[in-house]
């Protein structure tokens, strides 16, 4: 391996886009197409970094915003970076910030030189630019780091995500009609392209950090061309693409990885940011990704909803109450294999007793881990059909029964 | 093993009434003196059966009171009972419920038949007799259970804890002078006793579980010993001291302990319920105690209080900030092993992350059975002051740094 990240790719589909490989990066290597849970503050939340080794998980994400806020990037560093801080010793990939400084800020303004947001923990006036987010990242130490980017405009009107995101927009651009919202979008890519330039050069350490740039430019396909051709103009290990997933239709998610996917490096790893269910993750993979990231398996797991093959059973419901049987029958996940029955999570939930939510996690990571060991297969031996007839939860809408 | 538990005596201190020895039950062996962890809802909040036999617990303590209104004892029996129901294949303990209908119900009667109280799940009035509580003992199918006694009046008066049962005495009995409170004390005692033969008649299971008598009497040592009269003279596998640690001073709590265990059958062994800090322990295991009960590692972990040899730290400080030290140099548990550090763990209890509880709560049950390998060395080696001197925490009051 020379510089901070390799890409063997091992196997083409013939049937689509879909290639399996290996990615190594200072921290050990992993198998793509990935999976990466989400460990936001340093944890996935109730999971030991044992019990996620167990699910079969390689690399996990953490978030660069909530780690420089709390405990602070600057304290990480000093305890040996990330890996050290949370004792999880595999591949790491932070996400920027860029996000979550958007997503989650009370008020936001932006110029040409940065962000300026109020910290969620106490109310502090934050400043972020591209080459503060790289030497956040750079302190924090992750194999794989992300580009910080302005926020991209071109949203889907669906979800009370967007309402809050598109609040925020009407905060920052007024009320913009459609020829004003267009010209807003191009400028968004065009300093985009202008941070990431910005963000390669701040990077200090291309030894052993990989930086990934991001492409923009939500459903509109002119503008995702576009964004690949300005991202895709700094030469770097990886590429992502970002804005996605944020209240599209599963067919509007599909074409335009699709179209993006096609556009970007053979040779590069190639990252679909926050997706999503098993039907999406697959249908990206057939479209040439790599890598996936998603607080799905977590967040339900919370929530009691289980995955399995045949979609999300929620545990609270009665059905469950005498139901001794594991979660998924021969599934090997550390949940599975103890033989915690339904009835017993149902219990835990109904007495608010954490253990649920922890053991369910497990189960779910797992499960989308065993997911991604079946495309794998899929692709090494060309069969896609086997892979859809075992899961049968990709041909379902992700309804919970 | 005849019968459902056998108890062998391997070692006797030369320095004090201190002794070791094996417990044998149909679920497999426990050292004495033993530390059993409380898993009040069949889960030891937040922490995996693995890994509460990591921290070396041999058996755990369930609640029958919790069990039977939430999922309810009929259904545990239907699963083939709590070890399987929660997959702990060690030896349990379920607590009868006695204490728990007092310190918890709105709303208690109590006659010669029983006690009434309201669920505090739906507010249902219930009802438990010593027939019922040892039908839902049974039920659940714990190695051990406990007698079902009427609720001891011979309190401290300190402690909020304290204040709530002395209001529910008070609107049970009306206010009490002195003598009628005395008076009240020795129906209590008197009716135990005759409800201790109605339990022992109502065991179903006297084959696979071992029923406990509870010696009540407060810090009476005159009602200690009347007590300890009534409940030997029922003929059963062990004895326990309840009625202790509801708010004395450990002065009280060490006289009390001493007088009663000292009128125990040596032969068998002797619980002492809910007890409580290291120096509670030491105190007790040299008058003689074989068993422990208590929920400290497990609730002070959730609230960011760790167990040291040198007392407890408190994790939210400050001074911890930046200390990557782990919780305690040398210690062998699952979360000092793999090298989580202060500040780490101080991170997730500030980001409200439940990891930091999981953690911690595994180190402090650890912290406990810690110092029962070490009671059980100093006992078979003779060497009282060995322990002592290992252990400075036992000269401190239990205040928290």
């Amino acid at each position: 391996m020379s510089g901070p990240l390799s890409f063997t790719i091992h196997n083409k589909s013939s049937e689509n886009a879909a290639r399996t490989g290996v990615v190594e990066t200072c921290h050990g290597s992993f198998q793509t197409p990935a999976f990466m849970p989400v460990g936001t503050k340093a944890t996935i939340k109730g999971v030991t970094p044992d019990l996620i080794a167990s699910t079969g998980s390689e690399i996990i994400l953490n978030n660069a915003y909530h780690l420089m806020l709390r405990p602070g990037d600057e304290m990480i560093a000093k305890f040996g970076g990330v890996h050290e801080f949370m004792k999880w010793s595999g591949p790491i990939l932070t996400d920027s910030g860029g996000y979550q400084a958007w997503s989650m800020a009370d008020i936001n303004t932006i110029d040409e030189d940065g962000v300026t947001f109020k910290s969620i923990i106490d109310g502090s006036k934050i400043r972020v630019t591209p080459e503060r987010s790289i030497e956040i990242q750079n302190n924090l130490g992750a194999d794989i780091i992300m580009a910080f980017d302005d926020c991209p405009s071109s949203i889907a009107p669906q979800s009370q995500h967007l309402e809050r995101r598109r609040h925020a927009l009407t905060v920052r651009d007024g009320a913009l009609n459609e020829d004003e919202h267009h010209k807003r979008l191009l400028q968004s890519l065009d300093r985009t392209a202008r941070w990431l330039e910005r963000c390669d050069k701040a990077h200090q350490k291309k030894d052993v950090q990989a930086l990934f740039g991001i492409v923009q430019g939500g459903t509109n396909l002119d503008l995702r061309s576009r964004s690949v051709e300005q991202v895709c103009s700094v030469d770097l290990p990886g590429y992502a693409i970002g804005g996605v997933a944020v209240g599209e239709s599963p067919n509007a998610i599909a074409e335009v990885v699709k179209y993006t996917a096609s556009l970007l490096p053979e040779e590069k790893p190639r990252y679909l940011m926050g997706v999503g269910y098993e039907r999406d993750i697959v249908s990206a993979v057939a479209a040439g990704i790599d890598m996936f990231d998603c607080v799905l398996p977590s967040r339900n797991g919370r929530n009691a909803h289980a995955f399995t093959r045949n979609g999300q059973i929620h545990l609270r419901n009665a059905r469950f109450k005498e139901d001794m049987s594991v979660l998924e029958e021969g599934c090997t996940c550390y949940t599975c294999a103890h033989g915690h029955g339904r009835a017993y999570l149902r219990h835990l939930y109904m007495s608010k007793e954490m253990l649920g939510g922890i053991l369910v996690s497990i189960h779910n990571i797992h499960h989308f881990q065993s997911l991604m060991v079946d495309i794998r297969a899929a692709i090494s031996e060309n069969n896609w059909s086997w892979l859809i007839s075992r899961w049968p939860c990709l041909q379902q809408t992700p309804a919970t029964t």
